[in-house]
């Protein structure tokens, strides 16, 4: 498995010096990341990041780092463990509490009063509560990444992930709730129980075909927004990126013919956005339950995968099988996401070889630009669902934010949420499903 | 109902005029707290607040402030509402992402190697995630201080306020849960369900009888602690306080008398402490269930609230009854403790008058003393249940960091909350439950 490896380093502080470690690591293959000075005198302290195909090989070049003259190795560490270290979340107060008459505002006896406000106006829960302003992250960790089923606690560290990004762009607060069966019953109960505590529930890494069941309850008993983000958010990117590719090889969408390989979650939720936005959608999926759903309430035609190659202007694979698409199948002037995690379905370069007009694969296609601003779109329209006009509006905005020659935004630049935000809550008031006044104070 | 309204006035600069304010607010019978000064200069703006019965009087002083010459109040309104506007908590990263390196850390890929070293080793939980260090606060809402049942979305305020003392005095991350059920089955099935996300399981303002029956089901199911705070954290902080009443007297509790009148949950949990902390304990409730609960499996004598007043050392009432004790109740020297909010079942010097040695209400004693040293002392431990003993080393250490001539200590002090969480850890350890080695990084 790859690793982003940390390299503590001491090196004497003279020109040339860097270059011979830089070199050392160049001889063990390593990939050369974040180089970062953590002091510097007569000999300077950096960790060195370097990308290696597995922990052997990190190994190896410790050695061929601490080999160089003069320099030594402290440590050598896999990054993201580091960062982990702790825990990535934590709850706050909004303000601390200082003093004795801050302690009677917030708890005993001024509490009361705000509780007893909320008892006879529950709208006023969006307004002196954390309620309005967040989300739980609800997962049961059996389809974590392409890791599988992996449990709900290994699944925990997606969940902070996710929950960072939520607070992070779109000031949201966003809970992760690790719910342990494999039932879709209990699960969809569980999520109903516990769902007055948050604003909106996203749905995370629950397998298919259990996820859209799931979704489809909840959707259908909560009165507030609820998205399964590998479905929706997925395909809200996806669709995003796949206008910017057509914009770029000068294809209209709508009136092309978009081939979606893979009906999992995010396959489906891809099949069903292209066609509900307007284009002519094929499918294939080795399940015939799979293919079975997603004719069902779309226009999309299934079809075998080499149908789906002659035909397609943009092929989209989403099966989890790395080099499922070989060159010789790629039509000259077609647009390739092959967007399986980590290894594509065929490499971006090795597309355009065989004569892709533009190829990309899954690691460009980052959900981190939908579901933050969705989420707050939706809280901000007070609606009591995500509709297709939302879900289009975000996709629409991701796109007419990406710089020419990118495929998508980048995701660290907080204005392309808040613009994903705002074009969602102006889609739910144009559609006429918005409670603007319901929205909660503080976000 | 009391409201701490604060006045936002413009007052002339000059000596006397702030004199003046505060005699108009003693015209109207108002008590005053905090004057902060927001602005000065030819005339000074503060906030003034003031204690008074109700919201009319409120309105009446804002009049007589307003009278007096060259002042204004510019607005006025209740503080608790004031300062609940967009609610209490968030949600935050332990660290904010900045640069591509980091999103690579703490997401895809680098997340994939800290969920696989999980999966692998579940233990690595309490290291590489915010598990380790977070307490769910669940409740039902059925029994939220003395407003009753006012359901789960109502009682929100409360449960930040509790997650706020957690993290600012014992550095967990507390998560209110709102459970929108009153059937025991269900709150216990969906609290299991979603255990494995949290540390520590926090119950609170569920009400009596059910509160019982739900966490023994509770803290048999669950490898982890979970304790009802209207049980034994009441409980453990009214202890800490009766050792500290009875050592200002001269008595010795072990070798006294205690009477503990009303057995609801709190009462329950005192009554139940007080005996097995060794201590003589008579009680009395109207309810015959709840005094057989009391009697099954703690050495607790059923008997009348007459036969209270008359043998007990130490009274205890929590019945939610203002006035219950009449002052020809009392037997000179008796400990009085009515604790019942916001009202107590006699006044403190009323009590003194009628010949009691020390006399305290339920203000003083306040639940933030015991409940978030007691769970950052079991997480330390690494246990699996909160025992005895690591209740009663809790309120040994409450009591003796008491300061001469108070009942309690002070509950914004931070030491405090270290010295009770080392006693409780230390008590687990010494009793063999502890598995110190568990402990989560980062608390």
């Amino acid at each position: 498995m790859p690793v982003d490896c940390t390299y503590r380093v001491t090196i004497p502080h003279r020109p040339g010096n860097l270059a011979k470690v830089a070199g050392a690591i160049a001889e063990g293959d390593g990939v050369i990341g974040d180089v970062v000075t953590v002091a510097s005198g007569t000999s300077s302290v950096r960790d060195i990041t370097v990308e290696v195909r597995e922990w052997g090989q990190a190994e190896h070049i410790s050695k061929l780092i601490g080999a160089v003259d003069g320099v030594r190795v402290v440590w050598f560490q896999d990054r993201a463990l580091l960062r982990h270290e702790g825990g990535k979340l934590s709850v706050d107060p909004t303000r601390p509490v200082r003093t004795v008459q801050e302690m009677r505002d917030i708890y005993t006896p001024g509490v009361s009063r705000v509780c007893l406000a909320i008892a006879e106006r529950p709208e006023l829960a969006a307004r002196y509560t954390m309620i309005g302003r967040s989300v739980a992250i609800c997962t049961n960790g059996t389809r974590v990444l392409g890791l599988g089923d992996i449990g709900p606690v290994a699944s925990m560290p997606v969940m902070e992930g996710k929950a960072i990004f939520y607070r992070q762009f779109a000031g949201i607060s966003a809970m992760p709730i690790l719910i342990d069966t494999k039932d879709s019953d209990e699960f969809v109960e569980t999520v109903i129980r516990i769902a007055p505590t948050f604003g909106g529930i996203h749905l995370e890494d629950i397998s298919a075909p259990d996820c859209f069941d799931i979704e489809a309850r909840l959707i259908d008993a909560l009165d507030k927004p609820v998205m399964h983000d590998d479905v929706h958010g997925t395909a809200v990117v996806t669709l995003a990126a796949a206008l910017v590719a057509c914009q770029q090889v000068g294809l209209d969408l709508r009136a092309a013919t978009v081939g979606q390989i893979g009906l999992g979650a995010a396959g489906f939720g891809i099949a069903a956005m292209c066609a509900d936005a307007g284009a002519r959608v094929l499918a294939s999926d080795p399940s015939p339950a799979a293919c079975e759903r997603a004719r069902h309430d779309h226009p999309i035609e299934i079809v075998d995968m080499a149908t789906i190659m002659r035909e397609a202007d943009v092929v989209i694979a989403t099966t989890g099988k790395p080099g499922l698409i070989t060159p010789d199948m790629i039509r000259p002037g077609q647009v390739i996401m092959a967007l399986s995690n980590p290894d594509p379905e065929i490499e971006p370069d090795r597309a355009i070889a065989a004569g892709a007009a533009f190829a990309a694969d899954g690691r460009s296609v980052n959900n981190v630009l939908g579901y933050p601003g969705i989420f707050r779109g939706a809280l901000l329209a007070g609606v009591s669902e995500i509709n297709l006009e939302m879900k289009l509006a975000a996709a629409q905005a991701i796109a007419a934010l990406t710089s020419e020659a990118e495929l998508v935004p980048d995701a660290l630049d907080p204005a392309v949420h808040e613009r994903v935000a705002d074009a969602v809550r102006d889609a739910a008031i144009r559609t006429g499903i918005a409670h603007v006044e319901r929205a909660p104070v503080g976000l």
